[in-house]
């Protein structure tokens, strides 16, 4: 990309329900949420343009707060663009916010903290009206046991036997600055604040924590699991349509 | 139906997302709640059987508190028959209680109250996560308006002019025992209750009172609406994902 003199960079905040979507990147052929943002720009700018995201957010996972940026010739105000885009795109995603920013803001690299929650729902009788955005929990369930052990996961750890086959990083050391555990209701909610994700890692986590709370694993088996640096040593995959991003801090935001 | 001495009568509540269906009421070759659920019972019965529930909730209307019932020679627990239910209900259908109840019982005819919410959603950017439940509004609304204009609507009146077309009653008087308008975050509540609702009367009446808050109509316009008889005088429609039954009353019952 040329630092044309008259190239402005614009930041999107976009929120959408992930059920119909193969996630967040674009892959030929499939319904995904940055293809649906990037038809929406290439109508309203007249030209084909590409967009950074935060995240790929995975198949059927849902975004509150996906921040992305692309870079435009056109002179149209963000808060214009916010509409038109708004009229174009499907009924289960929308631009929350449109502004422009510094010429060197990238959604992707500059990324400092991210916010996931994971929702799960504890009843006999599966949930209708939340039921796209929960992960349904008939069984048994202690909530004291994995709200312990996540004395095992925040911090600076090497998240390696969380991180997804499929993708794998180099460096899969990470930091969890929050893992809060709670339940009001029949929702038990997981937020997760870090600095970084590896691949399915969030989902990874709370299969996880509920091995622990169901009572199959100790809490001292998170900890065994950490230091095994192998998928195979930790719980199984929580099924995505409990994931939401909530938020993403860049430099200078604070909460 | 003959009064076999072996006969059971059973009492469901049913909660459903009436987004994919034509209401509640089984049409043929439609797909509508009453079919989903008959068609359920009919194979954990094994054989044919009709419900009577006690609303005919429109195309797009949510039910969490639909009442049913049905007579039944099967000597099936109640416990085991609500698994079975909702082993073969499609996700957005679920029985969330089955008993067995004396024998005259009828969940139709029997209703002495129900309680029905509306929800509406206040913002600029259309809604994501609520948006199978709510109606968007993004033009400016004042709640107090609405709310005093609630006093003409409460009580026993003729409801006449709140009346849909296409399904009118002989006999158009009801009492309205509640109408609370709230406000909490984006969302305005309206719940409503009363002994029985005329077509489509619950939105009418919603879109009548958005009418006054909009400020396109003085409070006193309500009862004018009231006292005409006529469905002009009142306001347009309000559209149906915003509705949902919460609960129906029977003799005996208390909130």
């Amino acid at each position: 990309m040329h630092n044309l003199p008259d190239m402005r960079n614009i930041r999107l905040t976009i929120s959408y329900d992930g059920t119909n979507y193969h996630g967040w990147q674009r892959q030929p052929g499939i319904a995904t949420v940055q293809t649906e943002v990037e038809t929406a720009l290439a109508t309203v700018l007249r030209r084909r343009t590409t967009i950074s995201a935060s995240s790929r957010t995975d198949a059927g996972v849902h975004g509150r707060g996906q921040v992305a940026n692309f870079r435009t010739d056109n002179a149209i105000p963000a808060e214009r663009l916010l509409m038109a885009l708004n009229s174009r795109l499907p009924p289960d995603i929308a631009v929350t916010e449109a502004r422009e920013v510094l010429e060197k803001f990238d959604a992707c690299r500059d990324a400092q903290r991210k916010w996931y929650r994971y929702r799960l729902w504890r009843s006999s009788v599966k949930p209708i009206f939340p039921a796209r955005f929960v992960w349904h929990w008939y069984r048994p369930l202690e909530i004291e046991p994995m709200q312990e052990a996540t004395r095992f996961l925040i911090g600076r750890h090497d998240f390696k036997s969380f991180e997804g086959r499929g993708s794998e990083r180099e460096d899969t050391v990470r930091t969890l600055f929050r893992l809060d555990i709670r339940q009001e209701g029949n929702e038990v909610t997981f937020d997760i604040d870090g600095d970084g994700f590896l691949y399915r890692m969030v989902r990874n986590i709370v299969g996880t924590l509920v091995e622990v709370g169901r009572g199959h694993w100790s809490r001292e088996h998170v900890e065994q699991a950490m230091e095994a640096r192998d998928r195979t040593a930790a719980g199984p995959t929580a099924p995505p349509q409990g994931l939401c991003l909530m938020r993403v801090w860049y430099p200078g935001e604070t909460a």
